[in-house]
């Protein structure tokens, strides 16, 4: 979605370097382990002390995002948010990011202005550096592969396979939320579709479309754990869905699961616009994926330490990997959990 | 470029984590640097004692690389090779890379087992480790996007801008090969569209379709000029063309270059296909890129630790930012370079 009425700038105005230079040239590193950023063939970086984490996700046009509902700013700041998200699941700080981007001529500079300025409004509210990427020409659609760095001292850093039985299970914040923003953003453009002068209004929506268009990764986890004292015993952030990211603590651990339905963390929100299309509220929260929460594993002794903290909801617990995973419902039956993840909900 | 006549498996037969498991499951890391590779939110690394480089190039299908000709095995070795290089023209060593990867459904699983063993050969033969990625669904062609770490001592990186008036012009290997080989394959292809009974005769341009289609990364100059007991004082990798390259060194360090003609390093290959092309080759050699060769300039009391070295050319001096930036020709006229670079070779 670019709507911005002013100058429309082709691409070929600026050529590559011209570009880099015009999106980027302003920018200057904040941390300091950024010793040199932009402008040379590799950045610099200095992680003396720590261990270095590194991870990356690919974005698609007409695979992760919609343009005809997706703001070109919320799009760069929640491309950042993904990838963010990966380093603080490993109780890790984010420090620095490359971005690569591939568009085609339909898009004009200042639709890519757009872009970068959520990119930078993420850099700067997560306190990390933009410091290398590239530009590239796009057949047909857009492009945004990102790359994150971080660091954390060895100690602290947590992986998925770290769960053992009689562990809490628990998650930050409440989920589904973007599911069910994605699904009323999809239906007001079918809306808008057949009828163009009908305006949609997302305001009572509001909650979970921004859940959908613009997450917040939870950066605030890893020094609160440091607050805390506390080192989860194994950790994932919740992109896919919480079955999908239960069934991979499980499998790295070779452990079971157990989770309770009514200990599950739902918003009103999402309970109330499950209800108005028809969907259980538990298969969305289990199903639906983007929320980037996350999913860690405690040991019981820490339990003091979370005790009535408002960001965590205890959800159930591990078990041996002979019991398998499993929902309990409020009803007390055991429902087998399944990875249908994403794509699994998307087709019903 | 995939001929396998083998069983072509559906990408959907497999799955996200299935796919990455079958094309990455069998790596294990080389480097003691690595401490976890792929298989959790974000991979592990140790760079104690040394600063971090990072830097990352993207590939995309129809602007990059056209399937026509390129074997996906090259392909991949490729898209390497032009991340590893620009971590060698910081003069560091190079040690893991990322790779994001979309592709749309017409490639069977296969296609990408061709891909990532050109990846893995890359990484086997340059000693880097392939420590996370993405893969994901396109709606139209192939995306190769891939980010490299590199380290190196803090004393022996070597930036863009360091270039200083008098000291010596350098570059490695020779030049325009790939632009040449690039010529050949695409008239090759136009024939065989004309007529796909006839096989083309690549034998008699070996050397220079193997520097389009499979070029090596100057992996064996950082050590090299640590041996030498050598830091350049400003160094580049030849992506674009010299000519570019050049004068992104002279911009950065706010001075001239002079190159000469006849210094100009071209194989007898590049020669003699440009006479049958009928091309200027020091056109070619100025403009043609994608040699991934290194250009780097250093102080002349460093003269004698290079001099009758084959691996290296001096093709010229840096100059006071006043004389501009020239070519002098073999019979005596100074030509003020331009950065045409690979685009503007493409349209004549």
């Amino acid at each position: 979605m670019f709507d911005n009425k002013g100058p429309h700038t082709p691409l070929s105005d600026l050529g590559e370097f011209g570009l880099i230079q015009h999106l980027t040239g302003h920018l200057s590193p904040r941390r300091p382990s950024t010793i040199k950023g932009i402008g040379d063939d590799a950045a610099i970086l200095d992680f003396t002390g720590y261990h270095t984490l590194i991870s990356t996700d690919i974005l698609m046009e007409g695979v992760h995002f919609d343009l005809a509902y997706t703001p070109l700013k919320h799009l760069g700041y929640k491309a950042v948010m993904v990838n963010l998200s990966d380093i603080y699941a490993m109780n890790g700080e984010a420090t620095q990011i490359t971005t690569s981007i591939a568009v085609s001529n339909r898009f004009p500079v200042e639709a890519l202005e757009e872009l970068y300025m959520g990119i930078e409004q993420a850099a700067q509210n997560y306190n990390v550096d933009l410091v290398g990427g590239d530009t590239s020409t796009s057949r047909t659609g857009l492009v945004i592969s990102i790359t994150v760095l971080g660091k954390a001292k060895p100690e602290q850093i947590v992986q998925r396979s770290g769960a053992q039985p009689n562990d809490l299970i628990v998650v930050t914040g409440d989920l589904g939320g973007a599911y069910m923003g994605l699904r009323v953003l999809e239906r007001e453009n079918e809306v808008f579709k057949v009828n163009p002068n009908l305006q949609p209004d997302l305001e009572p929506y509001s909650y979970i479309v921004e859940r959908q268009l613009k997450p917040e990764a939870r950066g605030d986890i890893p020094p609160l754990f440091n607050q805390l004292k506390l080192v989860p015993t194994a950790m994932i952030d919740i992109s896919d869905g919480l079955s999908s990211e239960l069934l991979h603590l499980s499998e790295n651990a070779q452990v079971g699961m157990s989770v309770y339905e009514e200990k599950l963390p739902l918003d009103p929100a999402v309970i109330s616009v499950c209800e108005e299309f028809n969907l259980d509220s538990t298969t969305v929260l289990l199903n639906g994926g983007e929320d980037y929460e996350l999913l860690f594993t405690l040991s019981q002794k820490d339990y003091p330490k979370i005790k009535g903290n408002p960001h965590f909801s205890i959800i159930g617990h591990v078990t041996a990997k002979e019991e398998g995973n499993h929902l309990i419902t409020r009803t007390g039956e055991k429902i087998e959990l399944i990875a249908r993840g994403w794509n699994g909900l998307k087709k019903e």
